[in-house]
């Protein structure tokens, strides 16, 4: 056993997913039986609470109530939007060098790991022995070396069952339905509504990703090629998809309707993007014989990376793995790193946990492989084969078609 | 055994759910053990398919295809929101004559069961013996004389859910969050929130049903007080949420919208109420010391009345067995009537069907009683105690202030 010298911090940083205190527990449970450290303080809303010195002291915490927390969404210790410089990392830094802080576990993106990677080095110089890992966490998936990141198969897991719900509901009623998904610059969690088709015809019939950048001219062409042929339509965009141009659509939107309101409205919630892509489909397109078409908006919203109760199995079991595995591979005297999954299994799907360097999940991130998108408009089976085991089970569901077969 | 002397249509109606595919797969399974009738005719998209006689013979569906078909959300014969008034409702009665229909069973709300009504006394003015039945159905919760309804349950449980992830999410991330959610006239979904809290400081923290009219000064104050004390604020507003005046907010607030705008921004998706009611806080309100507040609002929309996998089992339970209620009825020579629930259980839940006039549950509405609304603001314990076994276990969460205690 490692001798006790000294304190650990863990914290939760950005926005929340459904998982992201599968990773907590599984490092304060490992924690509890690795005992190598005194005492393992967790930071009130991330770096803020570094630098408040505003600390929960986990050790002591009930198994029962840590089974609870790991099924609770969102960061249980809070989160934080804050981005640290140099000045705030070297705050960071005092702070753990007030506490005694030997071990640093930050669950986040890749910001997070920038920021572990910066108080890391500052330790460094100082003659400070800090051990830094990076515990990833983030629906958009988009860190790179990570085959995938803890968060994502739960939100894809929403999404896909969301439009496949949806797709159901506008059977029902035919119209044209367009839902906005999250996802400011990789379109992988759009992607994963491709796994909601179950039969033919089944929607999404359009799907739209930032890494695809769409003309009006062209998104109006495809709705009027899908509702002309099916009498229905329904689309998955991501609030992030942007036009030719570059800008995202969000964005022109945005501008020109601060131009129109006379500063009496502002619309920067998240329902606008979904709004306008209707009201651009209802003024430009008509139904056969000249008729009104049946347009509806949803923007899925928060509810993707927070809803629970409904989170994928295997991404529950991987989030306490990453959580767990940091903290095995401090017992063994690694010295940190981002702890990344790769895949092993084949056919099978089976994963298994690496250390990267923190320089190379830092800042940039990852987007869709080209060979995921086909069309500009659609997911390819390539990217299917990638999320499944990722989503897990979906409900099975059936229509009356079925009965012509 | 009855006699076979003709066939038996069903259709359904309205905004789907959930769960509505319940009751029809109840009707055709006890349709395949009364064997009442020839054929059991389904409608394609409710009224419409009985007046073009687009029928599926549903008989002979298979088992396991009608497993599958029960845990499908929306309708899977198709919907309609056609209205229909006494003439279109003779086409609907000379179509029955034509197929030597002898039983009708129309799922739907209020607008469905005075359809039926009409049909039938068009029915029995002609002496054509026809037995009508309508099996409720609606997320709103609102016919009169029914306890409750099918799809309401399943709904609700979605809504808590929904609100219990993303109140821990506005713990990670303090600041405002507006929810809106569906309910034009009844506040029964938005006041299904409540169940969203299991601890002291949970959210929601205000509640708006169309019940209890809001003025924006009140509005203002509440959320202005509530985020004095606490730092943040989760508010489940109803669609359907009205002034003083009696107009509904997002109707005034359309008109604004559409004469700023210039005819070039029309604003009718569903995303702009909530969008609307953010602006308004962002531009009245400050944080502590002149800050700017982080407001946002998510729509939740279709999925509250479409997401599989995530439904009630008390409302699947029920809904399936309203349907087999039916046929059983009518195979007891009852002339029809709409299967209601009504509680029987005292202190423990339990349920009891009956037949009840449809004029009884056609057109008007049912509203929340005042008793379960407190404030203007808050849903009572008695409204808690009335839901809960509707929408049965949620998950079960925690947090580390469990940790003081």
């Amino acid at each position: 056993m490692a001798t006790q010298t000294g304190n650990a911090v863990i914290g939760q940083s950005g926005g929340p997913t459904s998982v992201i205190n599968q990773s907590l527990v599984g490092v304060i449970r490992e924690m509890k039986r690795a005992r190598i450290v005194d005492q393992l303080l967790g930071a009130r809303h991330g770096v803020r609470g570094i630098v408040n010195e505003d600390f929960i002291v986990l050790n002591e915490a009930p198994d029962e109530l840590l089974e609870r927390i790991a099924n609770t969404p969102a960061a249980a210790l809070g989160s934080t939007r804050d981005k640290p410089d140099q000045a705030y990392c070297e705050k960071i830094f005092q702070s753990f060098a007030k506490h005694n802080v030997r071990y640093f576990f930050y669950i986040g993106g890749n910001d997070s790991a920038d920021t572990a990677r910066i108080v890391g080095e500052l330790a460094a110089k100082a003659g400070h022995d800090l051990k830094v890992f990076h515990i990833p966490k983030t629906i958009d998936n988009d860190l790179r070396v990570h085959d995938h990141t803890p968060g994502y198969g739960s939100a894809a897991k929403f999404v896909a069952a969301a439009i496949m719900g949806d797709n159901f509901d506008n059977r029902s009623l035919p119209g044209i339905k367009v839902d906005v998904i999250m996802g400011r610059h990789a379109g992988f969690l759009t992607a994963a509504s491709v796994l909601a088709r179950q039969h033919d015809n089944d929607g999404p019939h359009l799907i739209y990703v930032p890494e695809a950048p769409l003309s009006e001219e062209k998104f109006l062409a495809d709705v009027d090629r899908v509702y002309s042929k099916q009498g229905r339509c329904l689309i998955a965009v991501s609030e992030g998809v942007s036009q030719p141009n570059g800008k995202a659509w969000a964005e022109a939107m945005t501008s020109n309707l601060e131009r129109d309101a006379h500063g009496n409205i502002q619309l920067s919630g998240t329902g606008a993007l979904g709004d306008y892509l209707a009201s651009m489909i209802t003024k430009k397109l008509q139904a056969p014989g000249g008729k009104k078409l049946r347009v509806r908006a949803d923007t899925f919203g928060y509810l993707q990376r927070s809803f629970p109760g409904f989170v994928s199995g295997t991404d529950a079991r991987e989030a306490h793995l990453v959580g767990e595995m940091a903290v095995r591979y401090a017992a063994q005297g690694q010295t940190g790193g981002s702890v990344a999954m790769k895949r092993t299994g084949g056919d099978d799907y089976k994963i298994d946990t690496f250390l990267t360097p923190l320089s190379t999940v830092a800042r940039e991130t990852k987007h869709l492989d080209p060979s995921y998108i086909a069309d500009g408009n659609n997911i390819t089976d390539a990217f299917r084969e990638y999320a499944r085991p990722l989503v897990g089970g979906l409900p099975r569901v059936g229509t009356f078609d079925e009965l012509k077969k």
